[in-house]
C-alpha cells in the first residue's frame, strides 16, 4: 500500500513557535501611533493586550517555548497528519506530488485554535478574567469560545449580525463551549445603542463589532481584547502548523518545491509557510505562493502602506499591504479572506520577493473545492477552496511544462458548517466580483494619508 | 508530557475484518423468508444486494481480508487516533482512566464510512451501477453518497422529509458529494406518489423511505440497495474501529475494564465491541455496555423475538430485540437511536450475556455531552452523549466503589451538523420521554405473531 499519512508522535511535535523577525534580510517597519506617528512602545497596548502577549509581539528571539499550558491543549488534536492526496493527483493527471497539512482536524474544524489555546493560556497566567472579541463568520469567535473556557475565562463575542442571524451553527458552537455571543451592533456597548438607534435594522460590520468588543472591555483591568490573525504573535502561534509540516516532509525524505496556503489576514497562510520561507532566506529554492480573492486582492493589487487594521481607526498603524480601511470587499464565501489588509509579517516578505501572490476567483475556487470533495473526501472550507485552486494551477503548470513538483499545502479547515455556500454554487447561484480599477486608486488617496513604511 | 494519543502507523492498521460468528458460544437463529417462515438463502436476496455481500452476510470465517481497493480509501482518515480524555477526568474527579476512539475524524464526521466505502467497494466489484438508500437525520446518506462518488456508483437517497427540510447540512453534503437526494415521499416511486396523493405534506418515515428506496432499484439488474447497519456485514466492516483499538490499547499496555458504545441499529457500539467480546468469550474478564435512548429502549425493555425490520415488512424477518416493527420512537435529538430493532448479532450477545444494556434519558445525554466539549473541545454527535452518559455513570460508581477502572468507549461521531440540538438543551427546551409499559405490552402482541428465535 503507498502511504497516505505522514504522522508525528506527541514526542516528535515541536517544542517552539518560530519567530521569523530573527531572519528577515531587512527590518520591518514598527507599527505606528496614530495620534503622534511614533512607533508604538508597550505601553500603549497595555490596555488593549495582556504584556506578556505584547512581549511577545515584539519579541526578537528565532525560537519561543511553547509552555506546557498550551501544549497540554495542543496535544487533543495535534500533531495533524501531513497528507498526501493521490486521489486528487490522479483526478489533475499532472506530474506532481500533493502534500496537504489537515488543520481541519481541531476541535473548531480549522487552524485557529493554534493561536485562540495561546492567547486565551498568556491571558490567564496574566490574571484577566474576561476576553471580548469580534467575529465575521465566527470561525475565530469559536475557536476563542473553546479556549476560553478551557482556562476558564468568560468570553464575550461580537458577531457582525448579518452572519449572526444567516449563519448559526458557529454561533451554537460558541454557545456550547460557554460563551456568550452577541449580534452587532448589540445593546451591550455605547456604540452598539448608538447604531440600534439609528438604524435597528443594521446588518453590522467587522468594523462596528471590533469597536463593540475593544469598548465592551477597556476600562476593566481584568479584561482584554484578543485577535485572531495579523499580528505578528498570531501568526508566530500558527508556525506549530509548519513546523510539524517541516519534519513531516524531512521525516519521509520530501522538501516542496511549492508552498501554498490562501491568505485573509495571513494567519494560517504564515502558519504553514514561515519555517519555509526561513529556509528560503538561507538559500533554498523553494516558491512560496500566498492565495487571495480576486475580488479582495490585497497583495496583488493593494498598496503597501501605513494603514489602519480596522474601519474605525482605533488600531494602530500597521505596514502592510491595504485595500483601504474603508474598503468593503463583496459578499463572497470565504468570509476568512474578506479582509481589506494583511498582516505586516506577510505583506514585508512579499515586498522583499519571498513570497508570492496570486488571486482567484470565486466560481475556480468552489470548482476545485467540489473537486476535492469528490475525490479525497474532505469538504473544505470556502477559505481553503482557494489554496486549492492555487494547487491545480500548480500542477496544471507543471503538466504543460511537464515538471515533476512536490506541492505541499495548508489545508486550513473543513466546510461542514459552510455547506449553504456549496449548495449556492452547485445551484448556480454563485458568481465572480470584478473589482473596478478605481477601488485600488481610492486605496492608494486613503493611504496617501499617512508616512510611508 | 502525559501521552494524549495513542496513534498507529498505516503499516500497522489491521488488514482483516473480525467476524464474530465464529467465535460465538451457541449459533445464531437465521433470517427467515416471511412469507414461507424459512431460513433465508442467498437468492432470496439477490434482487436487494450483490452477491459478494451476500456472501459476506452469511460468511463463517472468522477473519475476513480487507480488500486493497477499501484500505486505499480507509487510509484517508484511518486508522484513527485512540485519545485519553485527561480533561474529562479531571472533571469527573472519579479513579479512571478515558480513552476514546476518535471516529469524528472521517470526512462524513461518523464510524459510517467504514462499512460505505466497503459496501460501495463490493458493488463496484459486482459490476453494479447505482445504489438507492434511505436515510433519517443523514448520516448514512452521506456516508454513502461520498463512497459512492469515490467509486463512480450513481447514489439515490430518499431521506425522511421532515429532516430534509429541518436538517438541510446533511442533504448538503451529500449533494457536494454528487449523490441525489429526494425529500421521502418523493414524486419517484410508486410508493411515494400514493402518499403525497393522499397527503401532500407529509412528513415521511423511516418506513416510508425504505420503501421507496427499494422501490426506486428492484428491478434494475445494475442497481441495488444498501443499508447502514443492523447487517452482519455492516457489522463486520465495522470491526476495524475496535481492531484498532484493541492494538492501540495493547501497544500502551492497557486493556479496558469496560467498553461502552452507544447503540441504535448497532453498528458503531458493534465495530468497537465485538473484538472484546471476542476476549470475553476466551475467559477474559470485561464488560461490554450499550448505551440506549430511554425513548427507545429496545434491549432494555423490548422482547427479543423475529420481527420485521421496516414498518412496512419488506425485509426478512430478523432474531432481534424490538419495540415492533411499528413502533414510533419520541422525537429525541440522536436521531441514529431511533430505530425499534436492534443487530442480530448485538442481540444475540446480549441474550447470552456477553453485552450488557442500559438506558440512559435525553437530558443526562446532553448534560454529558456538553460537559465533554467544554473539557476536551470535541462537541459530540447526540448519539455519542449517550456513550458519554454511560461513562459518567461508570465513573461515578468508580467513585463509589473505591476502585480503579480503565474505560474505553467509542466517540462515534461529532455534532457539528446537529448543533440545533444543542442549543434546544442549552436553552431549556429538551425534555425526557417516558415510554408507558403499554408499549412494552404492545410490541410483545405485535412480535407473537411471528415464529419464537
Amino acid at each position: 500500500m503507498k502511504q497516505v499519512k505522514v504522522v508525528l508522535t506527541e514526542e516528535e511535535i515541536p517544542r517552539q513557535w518560530y519567530n521569523i523577525l530573527a531572519d528577515l534580510p531587512t527590518p520591518m517597519s514598527p507599527p505606528l501611533h496614530p495620534g503622534t506617528g511614533q512607533p508604538l512602545g508597550p505601553d500603549d497596548m497595555a490596555a488593549i493586550f495582556p504584556m506578556n502577549l505584547i512581549e511577545q509581539e515584539m519579541c526578537p528571539d528565532r525560537w519561543v517555548d511553547i509552555p506546557e499550558g498550551v501544549m497540554e491543549k495542543y496535544l487533543l488534536w495535534r500533531p495533524t497528519p501531513l497528507c498526501r492526496a493521490y486521489n486528487f493527483e490522479k483526478l489533475l493527471d499532472a506530474p506532481v506530488k500533493i502534500y496537504y497539512k489537515n488543520e481541519g482536524y481541531s476541535p473548531a474544524g480549522s487552524h485557529k485554535p493554534n493561536t485562540a489555546v495561546a492567547q486565551a493560556y498568556y491571558n490567564k497566567v496574566f490574571g484577566i478574567k474576561k476576553i471580548s472579541t469580534e467575529t465575521g463568520a465566527g470561525q475565530w469567535g469559536s475557536a476563542l469560545s473553546m479556549a476560553c473556557q478551557m482556562f476558564g475565562i468568560e468570553c464575550r463575542v461580537f458577531m457582525v449580525r448579518v452572519s449572526y442571524d444567516q449563519k448559526p451553527y458557529r454561533r451554537l458552537m460558541m454557545q456550547t463551549w460557554g460563551a456568550q455571543c452577541f449580534p452587532s451592533p448589540s445593546d451591550q456597548t455605547e456604540t452598539g445603542r448608538k447604531i440600534l438607534a439609528e438604524n435597528p435594522d443594521s446588518p453590522g460590520s467587522l468594523g462596528i463589532a471590533i469597536s463593540e468588543a475593544i469598548e465592551d472591555m477597556i476600562g476593566d483591568e481584568n479584561a482584554r481584547y484578543s485577535l485572531g490573525s495579523v499580528l505578528n504573535h498570531v501568526l508566530l502561534h500558527q508556525t506549530i502548523v509548519g513546523l510539524e509540516a517541516h519534519k513531516q516532509m524531512e521525516k519521509i525524505g520530501e522538501y516542496p518545491d511549492v508552498v501554498i496556503g490562501c491568505a485573509g489576514g495571513g494567519s494560517n497562510f504564515a502558519g504553514l509557510s514561515l519555517p519555509f520561507v526561513r529556509d528560503k532566506i538561507h538559500g533554498k529554492e523553494v516558491a512560496i505562493v500566498a492565495a487571495e480573492p480576486q475580488s479582495c486582492p490585497t497583495m496583488t493589487r493593494g498598496p503597501y502602506a501605513y494603514d489602519f487594521g480596522d474601519l474605525a481607526m482605533t488600531t494602530p498603524l500597521l505596514p502592510m499591504h491595504s485595500l483601504g480601511h474603508d474598503f468593503v470587499p463583496a459578499p463572497i464565501h470565504a468570509g476568512g479572506l474578506r479582509y481589506h489588509g494583511m498582516a505586516p509579517i506577510v505583506s514585508h516578505c512579499v515586498k522583499e520577493n519571498l513570497i508570492e501572490a496570486r488571486s482567484y476567483n470565486q466560481l475556480d475556487t468552489f470548482d476545485a473545492g467540489v473537486k476535492w470533495a469528490r475525490t479525497e473526501g474532505y469538504i473544505p472550507a470556502p477559505e481553503t477552496d482557494h489554496a486549492i485552486a492555487a494547487v491545480v494551477e500548480e500542477a496544471m503548470r507543471a503538466k504543460e511544462e511537464g515538471k515533476e513538483k512536490v506541492i505541499l499545502f495548508n489545508w486550513s479547515g473543513h466546510g461542514l458548517i459552510d455547506l449553504m455556500s456549496y449548495d449556492a454554487y452547485l445551484s448556480g447561484k454563485l458568481f465572480n466580483y470584478d473589482l473596478p480599477e478605481e477601488v485600488i486608486t481610492k486605496a492608494k488617496e486613503t493611504v496617501a494619508q499617512y508616512p510611508k513604511p
